[in-house]
This record gives C-alpha cells, structure tokens and sequence, in this order.
C-alpha cells in the first residue's frame, strides 16, 4: 500500500497515519518529498487492503500494491486455467488452447425447437448448448422463463446431442435446482455485483459462466470471480459480452481489449458475446472472429431459427445457417493463433 | 407503434409486417414515402409492446409511442405522489413539496455508534434514518454487515429518535425479515435490475427507496419501478445516485438533469444520493444543494462520526457538524423553491 | 513524482531508473516495500513532468504530485479570479461572488432579430450578449455564420444595449478579427483540444470563455485554460456545458460536480450552460437553477425568439419570456447562496 | 423524414406541422394512431433535413430516413472504396481488399532515428511511413513538433524506403505546406469536428487519414469525411482509435464493432490505431490481429526504437522487433480473411 499524503498534511497528521499503519501489525517508511510526503506500508497488505486509509486527516490517496483479487489472480496461478464442462462423452474444456464454442437460443421456449437448434449448431460446430429458462427482463410484462420445466428440456436436448449444457440462474432460490440439471452455471450482467447470488453459485462448486456488467471495469470482474471462487467454484469462464457505450448505434460497446488485459491479470478463461455486444447480427460475425484473433477461449453466440417468433432477444439472433458459416470462419482464425477445438 | 421498414424493403416484406400486425389484433396504417414505408399500428399498443418485430425482415426500427412503464408514468397518474414512510408519530413525507432528509452511516456498526449518528443528524435537520445491514460489498473479505442484529439496532435507535428507517435488501430471502423491522426498503444501484430482489420487494407493499443503477437509463430506472409496483407496492421514492462516468476524480457522475426528467416522465417522488454519487466529501454540499434547487424531493447523504474507523465507505462520510450546516442551507435552497419540511 | 516499479522488476531496473531522475537533476528516493519498490523523486517535478517514465523497462506507473496546470492552478493563485468583461459602462464581472448571465440566440441571423431579442434577455436580467457570427456545425450543408457581417452587428446590437458580447472563434486567422469586435472570445467545445487556436486566442489577451469538450476531464480542461494562459491571456472564464453520457435522452450529460472541482483546484470562474447540457427547454430551468445552487460563477443561456425558424439549435432555445421567468428564479437562488449580479 | 407529435398535439399544431412541409415544397401525410399522429414527408429530404423541426410546438421527435453523410455513404457508391496513397513506385492501396500497414513514431525527433526505424518496420512489412511534425499536445510545456524541418525529414526518409509518407495537420495554414511534402494528411482525433480544418485539408484533394473524435459516435465521424469530401477530396481512409470510456485501465476503449458499421454505412475504408486505443504496449498485438479479423482495412501503429526517449507517447510504442513479429501474425489472419498485402 503506498499513501500519497495532501500538499500541505501537517507533522501531526503524519505521526497519526503511521500510528493507524503500526497499529495493523505493520510498518510505515516515510518519503518526504519538496511538496509531499509518501508512506510506503511494508508488511502483509492483506491487513490493510479493507481499511478506510482515505478518510485518515491528510491523506490524499492510497493504492494497494497487490491485486485485492487474489485467488483469480495471475500471480496466485501463473499458468493459465483450463474449465472443464460436462462430464462422461460431453465434455468440453475451455481455456488453456481449448476454444469454447457456446451457442443457443436465448429463452428455451419448447423442446421441440430446442432440439431443432441444438442439432443444427452441433453440426455447425457448437460444443456447448446454452438456453435461459429463467430470464432476467427489463420489463414485468414480458415472458420470464419457463423455469424447471426449461431445465428438464435442456438437460434432454443437451444429452441427445451430447452437449453440456449452461443457463442462467437469477435466483439464490434457484441455483441448487439448476446445478441438479445442468453442467455450467451463468452469472448474468445484471448480476455481476449481485453477491448473494455469487455467493450461493460459489457454494454449489459448478463451472461458472461470469458475465462482465455494463458498467464494470476489468478489476470488477475480477472482484466478481474472486467471490465466487472464494465461495468453493474453482472453475470460472468469464465473459466480455460489451460494455454501456454512448453510441446507441449498438446496443452496447464491445471492449475486446478486455481480452488481453484479463490474460495479463487472471489465469481465468475469458471468452467473447458478440450477440449481446453489438444487439445486431449484422455486426456479430466481424466481432466474433475479433475475438477469435485476439486470443479469447471462445465465443458465445445467440442462435434462433425463427427470429421473428423468439420470447426473447429474437433481433439479435443469428439463423442456424448464418451460425454454420461464422463457425467455419471462426474456426480458421482461431487456428490460425493457435487454439484447438 | 411506429415500424420503420428498410430502404429496399420488398413488398412481400412490407405485406407480411401488416399480416403480423393484423394476427396481433391491430391494424397497419401504412405510409409510402419517396424512400421508404412507415407502418403506423393502430389499437392497443400494449398487445405489442413485448414482440420482436425488429427480428421481421425488411424492418429497421421499431419504436412504441406509448412508455413501456404504465404504472410508473405521469400519463397513468398525473399528479405528483407523496410517499409516506413511517408511522404512528414518526411519519415523513417525500415528494408533492415534501422534502426527504435521509441520513445515517453506510453500515450500523453498533447500537452505540448508531445512537449518537441519529441524535446529531436528528438534530440537524435528518427526517429518515438510514444504515446498512447487510451490505454488498465488492470484495468477499470485507465487512458484510451485522445483518438480523443491525436490524434490531436500527428499529431501536430509529424508535428511540423518532424517526423512520430505511436499509437495504439484497437477498429475497431476506425481504420479509427486513419488512419487519424497517418503514422502507432500499433497493440499491447494483441491484436495480435484479428483478428477483424487486418483485420480492415489490410484494411486501412497503415504500420503497430505489436507486438507479451505474449503467441505466433514466427509462431503465422507470422500468424497474414498474417491476416494483406491478407486484404490489405503489410507494416506490427514486434515487439518483451517479451513473459511471470516464473522469475517474469523482466515483460517478451525477446526472443531475435526471431529476427533472423524471418529474416530467413519471409521478413518482425523485431524491438525490450526493454521497455515492461523488465519492468526495468535499463535494457532496455543492450538489445537495444542486439537487435541492433543480426540484427533487430530497437528499440522501452518509453520515459518520469517526469516519477512519468506518466498516463501510468511510471516506465518503460526512461528520456529524458538516452535515448540520449542509442541512441548514438546503433548507433554505429547497424553501426557495417552494419545498416544506 | 511517485515511480511504481513492477512487481520484481531487477535491481538493475531499478537501478536505470535512478540514473534517469538523476541525470534531469533530481533525487530518486527508494522505499522497497514487501511486494514493490517505489521511487519518490525530490527537487523541482517541473523538470521531469513531461519525460516518458512510464516506457522505462521495470516502470508500472508514475504520478505527479503536482499538478500539471501550473497558472490555472489554485495553488498559483489562492483567491478566485474575478474576470471583467467589456469597457465603458457595460462592463460584467464574472467570478469572486459576481454572477454572470450570459444569453443570445446561437447564431447571428440578422440585426432585427438580435436587436429585439437582445432587448428582451437585458431587460430580463442577462448582462452578457453571446450570438455566433462562425458557426462550428456538424453538417457541411447546414448554415455557417454571417461571419464579419455578424460581428458587425453583435457589436451594434451590444452597444445599443449597453451589454458587453461574446462570440465563437472556430478559425485561427479570424481571431484578430474577432478580438476587435467582441469583448470576450468563446473557444467551443469541439475546439477545447484545438491547441492552435487555443494558443492564437490567448496571445489576443482578450477575456475567453473556454467549454469543456465532451470527452474532455476536468484535469483537460484546466490543461487547456494552461495553454490559454501560458500564450497570455489572463482572464478565462471556463463552462461546464455537458459531456458525452450513454442516457440519448439528453444531447449531453450535465456533470454539475464538475463546478465544485474546479474550484478546488483552480482559482478561475466557472459557468454552466444548461442549454447545451441537455438540448431539451424543458430541462434547462432545472438545471440552471441547480448551477446556480451549487456554486456557479454564472449561467449561459441560449434564447431566440422564433426557435422554429432558428438557423441553429432552435429546438434547445428559450423563449424570452422563459427566460425571464427563470432569470427571477435564478437571481433567487444565486443570491441565496451568497452571488451578487 | 418522418415527424411524430406529442401525445396530445392539438388539430392546430397538426396543422402548422402540415403547412410547414408543404411551405418548403414537399408534401405531409398524415397517420393517425390511437394515441399519436405521425407525419411522414414524402419528395426530397434534403430540403427539410438541416430544418430546426424539433422546434416546431407539439413535435415530439423528427426522424431522418436518408443519411445526412450523402458523398459517404454506401447508398452514394455501393463498391469499396479503394484509397492510392503516394505515386511512383511508392503507391500503397488501403481498401476494398488491400491492407494498408501505418507506422512510425509519434513525432519526427531527428532524421537519424526517423531513418533507422523506417529501415526496420518497412523490413517488417510497414507500407505507409507516418511521423508527427506538428503535434497536438495536451501541455503547453510539451514539445510540439519540428515543423517544416520534420516535413522535410519524413519526405526524405520516405523517399529513401521507397514508402509514401502520413502527418497530422492541426493548423489550417500550415495545410498547403503540408500538401507539398507528404502523400496523405491526417486529421486527428481531436480535430475530428475542427470544421475549418476539414475544410481547407478537402480542398487540397490528397488522400486523408480522418480519425475518430474521442465522443464521436460512428455517425458523427462519418459527417467529418463528408466535410472533408463536399470541399474536394475523394480519397478518406477512416480511422478507429478508441473513445472515451470509463476503465481508466486502458487510454481508450477500442470500439472494434466501429469496422463493421462503417463498412454497412459507408464505402470508405477504415483501419485501426491499436496503439491509441489502448495507450499500453502489451495489449496492442491482440487488438491488431483483432483488427485484421474483424475486417479492417488496415493498422497504424506507433513504432520507437527507444520509448523511455521519445518525445511524445512513448509509453505506448512498439519497439521494431516486437512490430516485425505483430506484422507477421497480422499478415497471417488478414489473409485468412482475403486481404492482399
């Protein structure tokens, strides 16, 4: 931790910052510079990292040295994380080289068009299915899910294709009821900082899809792993999928950059939405094979096979065959840098 | 409904918009410009409201003349509501020119600590007690609140000062234990769109406090109070507490022509968070009284006696005389502009 | 200057790092903490403030410990600047407790129309008279100033009125033009970044309005009224006029805590125009009056008498007897937080 | 252009609506929906498209239905543009399938380094040469550029590596100078709305570099190339460079979704500055391959063989050899897209 003092901070403000660093078990190395003075805090900065340190009299600012997020931490794991995602024939790894390919409807609505979509992106080259069966909506008014019985077509659809299966849990309520059914749990964007929910879905030691939330820097995202993995999930994926931006052209901004910068701070698996990202399909294959090149563990991508009739997020979706073609181009990209399939 | 076809639509395109049109149960007015084909929808938009018509192919955009939040609208209630908190001799008033005063520490952290808080903010001026319980708080290691026993020490002072109070939820299955004890429950920025917590919330029918979320539009915000209200509470008070914002001196930017937006947009009361919305202690009395001047119907502001020994947001606190001489002067701003007390 | 070496940098990074503060004359001051090692440089910052020590080998991040903005700085000049604008009888203060009231139409039309609509906003109180003679517009078809035919009349119409004028520069080789017609030179915010112009209306030593660019932090725009300064003006009086948000509902987002940072850290006047914040009339009394509330050196206001047959911005203007109305209103609240006019 | 009323407009406004229209020679036609009227124009938009009709009372909103960017967009000139940089043998295409490969350093330091690093990054595949002689510093106290003396370096070095020549103008008279010395003038980011500089540089009829403001949305820099072009240019190379976001960890957040969207609006070829984008060498690899996936036309990127001595943005240059090892992986995934180099 290093305290940056005020212009100005008296002698007596500094006695008493020092007293507050000696009192956690640790020790204060003064810099006086010609305009402030520095305290360097040597010792174990885990013992200060939650303290109020800039509502001390004096102190300007005060900057942790270590990460606060230190299990999901690159120092903690140097080598980088591979998840693994279902069990028995159906299994898929993500991270690590292993690309993830994780597509589906955004609502499950009926087993029958789950099935028609889950036989159509397999072939494509899907390897993980994703459906909500609990939908977070903005509006009261729209269709929320059809709930465990949503669960129970997912599990089938996903065995009959031999995919593992992922879907969201909006609810702590919830979350042992979708562990039962499924093999990856996803925390929404909404739910990024919902902690309680992060903590129950830590507790249940699933795979974990984590979403960025709109107004999340890197190091939130981070934070938000740390709680679940502090909870008992060893496996986290997470998941850029676009941050609020000022252009409303798109329905978010897509901030790959988020790619690298997670590589170079975690040694968890980040992949790329480019359904959510961008809101328009038009848009989502130049994206996702961004993502691809770019070095993300996979792509996460909304596919329906009549749009125009989907519960939910119907604009976004890409039709089955839009999805086969993207997945061949995103498969030679990522080739192309490396990853397997 | 206005629905926007593309340039180049095809007629067989422009005939199957007006087909799902008429199946909805509506009528199709169309309008052929030099360009392009606008399609006004005739009757009760509400049948439409939630279809993805944007997925129909040829469409460009749609876009509902009606506000998706009805019960939240100023069409749907035109004049102000005044939301009652509290009862017996301890009622205050927010919104229709009654002005909110809610203050108290981030989190109770002792019943003695909390009784001196709410003697001096009483005193000066607070008409709501305010103080967490269960707290979300970025890192897993930090202080989580003394959640039941913060309760119990919050009725108590609350009573002994007489004056109402307010905490905020984050689990569903912490609602009913939290409506016990409280006159209202605060739904925070980072749960404005856990639409679980809301409903929950929504259906103890206790007055609300809830604060808009980082990344939400001021229509998201009204769409979160319709989830609120639609399950049963019709006293929902809205707070604007700073959205994320790219100058990183301040915690967030204050979005204070949300205020007035709202008052034009909804009947619901609109107050302002100072505290959360800069960060910065030194900043929060130049936009209380930004808030008490542009017409919201009151501050929330944070309040600690020792703010170094905080266990939650310390360097944000006012002290206890800070807060007495803002208090005076938005009184005066606010009786300047026409608000009682 | 604090130098936050990498977590196990080498000592010879460390080493090259000394060398290189010592080599501009200054002395590096190491404190090795348990994790990382920082350099406090001692002696005089200026020497090293714009050198490249973040692309030192080993370097993490480097701050200074004062500010960049040496003359705009509060440091530099401890009590608030007082800027006079104009000669004669029509001279307005701005700044040190006197409110400036800046209002006109956006561009210069023709002299009629800013001769009754300069009657109007004086009689209602306004002591300043901007209209714009070179219109900066995002369209090369739209409508681009009368130019010198339009300083011409703003210095009538002034005259006439007995109001001191401020008009838009967007072009560095009208600057000596425009300095001999107007008392106060605006530099918009899409030129806030304009570092030629910047330069070239500083050497006018004209008083000068600088806006804030809509990407632009406060810390920018004090750099920017450094570069004004540094050329020789003395005399800038700088306007918080909304930054780009995510919220569309609003032209830009209203950062009204920008005035009370600035006041902290420089000693120079701030305004607000509320017209360009929000481009909605019916915001702008709200938001005027919060400006006025919390600080604000002045407001400025754009009104026009006939805002449908504006040749700019007419759907954000001000009918004159709206801004009469709120002129009262502001007056009110100005004074009530101790302004004068 | 199509014209929505306010619910509630009065048969009066309707009408003064109407006859507006119809006075600028275009006709109105009427939809009336339950709980709105719209009013589609039908003839030729450009009349009406530059009219204040917001500001008409009881118009609500007026939309637009043919882009306002006329000469840039992909309607005008349905076929890629392709952009010829430098004559002679040293000719660069950018667009419709060819990769243009900027570098260079940030300014034009001395014809010594300038010619060291243009041998190594033409070895690596550069195909343009840029260098900055004049340069738009945020510090008056910076180093601003050797000015004519740097034109004449660039020109000569170029000459030398058989590479066509880029410089940034940001001073409308210093713009015919430039033209004699180089193949392709560049507008940066922050004179991205400096309409008289887009002006005079259009009018010299060199190709142009015209990068994105830093708050411009997608439309906005596309209104910047249609100035640049209405004044005689044809050829604009667009540029993405990152916006304004709000993780500080990164300068910018680079809109990658930017390239599709310009690609779906506009024939102009657009490339990506990595390099501005992100401000830190570590990530500018991932997001240049990005780039070449995504569909770009190209990249530019800031190469130094000595960044702690740069004079200006040398924390985020590449050195030559780790520009020689992105070169090789970019020229990899843009031919796996179909690029030609």
């Amino acid at each position: 931790m290093i305290i940056i003092l005020k212009n100005g901070a008296t002698d007596d403000q500094i006695d008493h910052v020092v007293e507050r660093i000696e009192a956690m078990g640790l020790k204060a190395h003064l810099s006086k510079g010609t305009y402030r003075t520095v305290v360097g805090v040597i010792g174990d900065e885990e013992k200060i990292q939650t303290a109020p340190l800039k509502a001390i009299p004096g102190v300007e600012d005060a900057m942790p040295v270590m990460p606060a997020y230190k299990l999901a931490s690159r120092e903690a794991h140097p080598q980088p994380s591979v998840v693994e995602i279902g069990s028995g024939k159906a299994v898929t790894k993500i991270g690590g080289g292993h690309f993830g390919m994780i597509a589906g409807p955004c609502a499950i609505e009926s087993g029958e068009r789950l099935d028609e979509i889950a036989g159509e992106i397999k072939a494509a080259g899907a390897n993980v299915l994703r459906g909500g069966a609990y939908k977070p909506r903005t509006s009261p008014y729209s269709f929320q899910g059809l709930g465990e019985e949503g669960l129970k077509i997912l599990r089938e659809v996903g065995d009959k294709h031999g995919m593992p299966v992922v879907t969201e849990a909006i609810d702590p309520r919830h979350v042992e009821l979708i562990a039962e059914y499924t093999d990856m749990i996803q925390l929404g964007a909404r739910n990024m900082q919902n902690f309680v929910l992060l903590t129950e879905v830590g507790m249940t030691k699933k795979p974990v899809l984590l979403k960025r939330g709109m107004a999340a820097t890197v190091k939130d995202l981070l934070m938000s792993a740390e709680y679940v993995i502090a909870n008992g999930t060893t496996e986290v994926v997470l998941c850029e999928r676009g941050v609020k931006g000022f252009d409303n052209a798109c329905r978010n901004m897509l901030d790959i950059a988020a790619v690298p910068q997670v590589q170079l701070m975690s040694h968890l698996p980040i992949i790329v939405d480019p359904s959510h990202a961008t809101g328009r399909p038009e848009l989502i294959p130049a994206c996702a094979l961004a993502a691809a090149a770019c070095g993300a563990d996979g792509v996460h991508i909304e596919v329906h096979n009549c749009p125009e009739e989907a519960m939910s997020d119907g604009p976004q979706a890409l039709l089955p065959e839009q999805y086969k073609d993207l997945a061949a181009q995103i498969r030679k990209v990522a080739e192309a840098v490396g990853k397997s399939f």
